[in-house]
């Protein structure tokens, strides 16, 4: 019985999905962060309504999962290869429910005057989103110096985090009527720096993937 | 060729190192709570230092569950029980990740004067501790009802950290001097919280792996 061709088509499928996937936790947290810089109160109430679709292909990737490891029941590559897909559905899923976490504090913050003109912030997230797109990218091509740079680009994310949190601190001290707005734009730039985690941990999945060589807690 | 046994011994002893994790979890984040809590500066240092030890059990666990699947090849519930534990193994690093959090939180919190007392942030330690042992105890016994426990306390802590957020603003708002700390301290709410969150990110495994139903997405 040949099923290697079958197998290879059914994962194929499956990151074509996992890359479907990614493309709408990018697309939601895209419009939650638009929606805060243009305060657009519709916008936010849109990505609040809006995580059905996400959901249903996190349970549909996980159960693609579970039918190829049983029907199939892979070796080495291919094995860890379902294995990371496996982390990756579940990052890609946080990365979903962050677009949530930044959509609840723009709400909250288009209660308020504007603080300041948002520049890092719609900054970290494009960051952020490249760092998704190339670590997804990553996982496809099994690509690893890709999957490198990935895990090289989040200190950029770090100190640009710290940069909104410094200014925000001075805007704090200066004004009380600051204080309430500037603590909903630091968690949104803590929760862009973890859209960066989730893209790191999907490049740590990809070499560990390729090379069976385990990159995680080692200094990168 | 009779493997079976050999199998289930393996899978016991799969279950007996993740228990081991999510007590050495356990400990960094209460240590990190109680140096926060005491103004313990030399134990905040030990808890910034000491991630090696669940660091190495992270990777021997998913090397463990690779190794499981590539030369058992379980099927059905056996199946699910190896992928759960592939993502209690992350959820579990990620706690171990979030005691240096509140560590790193807590060494800047400790360089200014007390807020106020810490009554909330120790309960909320408390309740996320909880609803990580009966999340584990659930996965061990294969027992849904105490995992549908932990779904539920899940809202005790979220009410917490709202307190804690709101009690902490009218400090701000009162006095510049403590918005600094303040903001560590709700940030270590929301780290507690996150504790919690993988908590429940188990308790939903525990689900799927016994009953085959996922449970995530759904209200409850």
């Amino acid at each position: 019985m040949n099923t290697v061709p079958h197998f290879q088509e059914e994962l194929d499928h499956l990151k074509a999905r996992l890359l479907e996937m990614g493309g709408l936790a990018e697309d939601r947290v895209r419009s939650a962060v638009k929606a805060l810089v243009e305060r657009d109160l519709a916008l936010v109430e849109q990505v609040l309504a809006g995580d059905t679709p996400i959901n249903q292909l996190h349970i549909e990737i996980d159960s693609r999962c579970v039918k190829l490891l049983a029907l199939h029941q892979p070796m080495a590559v291919d094995l860890r290869s379902i294995l990371s897909a496996v982390k990756i559905n579940t990052d890609l899923e946080r990365v979903g429910d962050l677009a949530i976490n930044i959509a609840e504090a723009g709400l909250r913050y288009l209660g308020h005057a504007p603080v300041k003109e948002l520049i890092d912030i719609p900054r970290m997230a494009d960051i952020a989103h490249g760092m998704l797109r190339d670590a997804l990218d990553a996982f496809v091509k099994r690509d690893t110096l890709l999957a490198q740079q990935v895990l090289d680009a989040d200190d950029a994310l770090d100190a640009l985090k710290t940069q909104v949190f410094r200014e925000l601190l001075t805007y704090m001290l200066q004004d009380p009527h600051t204080i309430e707005p500037s603590l909903d734009l630091i968690l949104i730039s803590r929760h862009l720096e973890r859209i960066g985690d989730h893209a790191t941990n999907i490049a740590e999945d990809v070499i560990f993937m390729v090379s069976a060589r385990d990159v995680r807690h080692h200094a990168h």
